[in-house]
């Protein structure tokens, strides 16, 4: 019984801190938090994509009505139109547990990651659309439980819901709110602060989220089975 | 004396509401803030940038030490990655009046002006940073009087600050802190709500918005002589 974990990088930094200079802390993070299931999970495919390497192209207008066409319907160019985002999609639903790394950019995500979003988040697959309803958005990824790893990077501090920036972190909180929409509402933050400032308490900051990660990596791996059970007892 | 306007869509959706079936909105108000203006103040230069024709490259590698080197250092190469960024840094200091339009595309803004705003929050040009400040981090964009207009559309309703769905807004809020960040306080949204509906309670919103515009393109007239006075003062 496998594990099945999609691991998505954003940084437009390509090397990993700690390795390489001026490298990325979130690639950082969420390479730790591969090696560490890994190192107790072997066999759990991983599924990797870089958003660096490959931005998802942004939301363009043949790709508005095309998404509302009902998939019989789609003419080749439209089926053309929406791969990208039918990849997206796919490597999300296989998915048990989404490892993101999220780099914040001037208060916000990466616009690739943007893009990714924007692809995610399809009608009739992702969420639904009912007008009858007192609420007519219905979150699509409930048929099992999922769970996602937010792994940010901040330059400064105190972007915590508490902290006296949290208002303005545009960061994780926005990936939470999308991923409650589409039905992922098992959502955990794990963030390196402190970057510009650097030294001891950049250090410190840097080894709290090592350890969150390994506590958080035993704890989803405690969760998944119910999320495997669930999974296979759908397919059989 | 004329006004500098910098007028920016972002919609994927090419068409205005009310003139193209499935037209955007935010192009429908941001069309309508510039020719109230131009009723009045023919005379006004207004610079036209369209996103969605022409989308930011993402923040790549090679752009974050290009734009941590001072001017005089940069290579040839590295002037030629920060060549994009340059030109809508200099659009927006040159500018008095930012008028942008910002569809809600999944609880944020479009990737692409997203890319926009990781192009002009530039170190050294729209803000400062000083390690030995309290707040290393210090707004550029300072020198005189600007105003930025946000033009925005959501599929539903009550995204604005006091609404049930005031937390998940991270489209204009996100914009309006990260213009604080870079010196520009004088931030005004105004919204069309309900597309999703339809109907009578989306042509009202839309009235509404088309008449705080008119209000809005008044009053920003009347603030205008202000600015000016102190560009020219800066500039003689």
């Amino acid at each position: 019984m496998t594990v099945r974990l999609l691991h998505i990088d954003t940084s437009a930094r390509p090397g990993r801190a700690g390795e390489h200079p001026h490298g990325s802390y979130t690639r950082r993070l969420s390479h730790a938090f591969i090696t560490r299931w890994q190192a107790t999970r072997p066999g759990d495919p991983v599924v990797y994509r870089d958003l660096a390497v490959t931005p998802p192209v942004p939301v363009q207008h043949a790709w508005i009505p095309s998404a509302f066409t009902p998939e019989a319907q789609r003419t080749p160019a439209q089926q053309a139109t929406l791969a990208e985002s039918d990849a997206l999609v796919r490597e999300l639903r296989e998915a048990d547990v989404l490892v993101l790394g999220v780099p914040m950019y001037n208060f916000g995500m990466p616009s690739t990651l943007k893009a990714w979003v924007d692809g995610i988040v399809r009608i009739g697959l992702t969420f639904g659309f009912d007008p009858g309803r007192p609420d007519p958005y219905m979150p699509l990824l409930v048929e099992r439980p999922r769970r996602a790893v937010l792994l940010t990077s901040r330059g400064g501090h105190g972007f915590d819901a508490g902290g006296p920036l949290a208002a303005v972190n545009h960061a994780d909180p926005a990936l939470r709110d999308v991923l409650a929409f589409i039905g992922i509402t098992d959502v955990h933050t794990i963030a390196v602060e402190h970057e510009e400032e650097g030294g001891e308490v950049l250090a410190a900051s840097l080894a709290a989220a090592l350890g969150a990660i390994d506590a958080l990596v035993a704890s989803t791996q405690a969760f998944a089975p119910a999320a495997l059970s669930t999974r296979e007892a759908l397919a059989a």
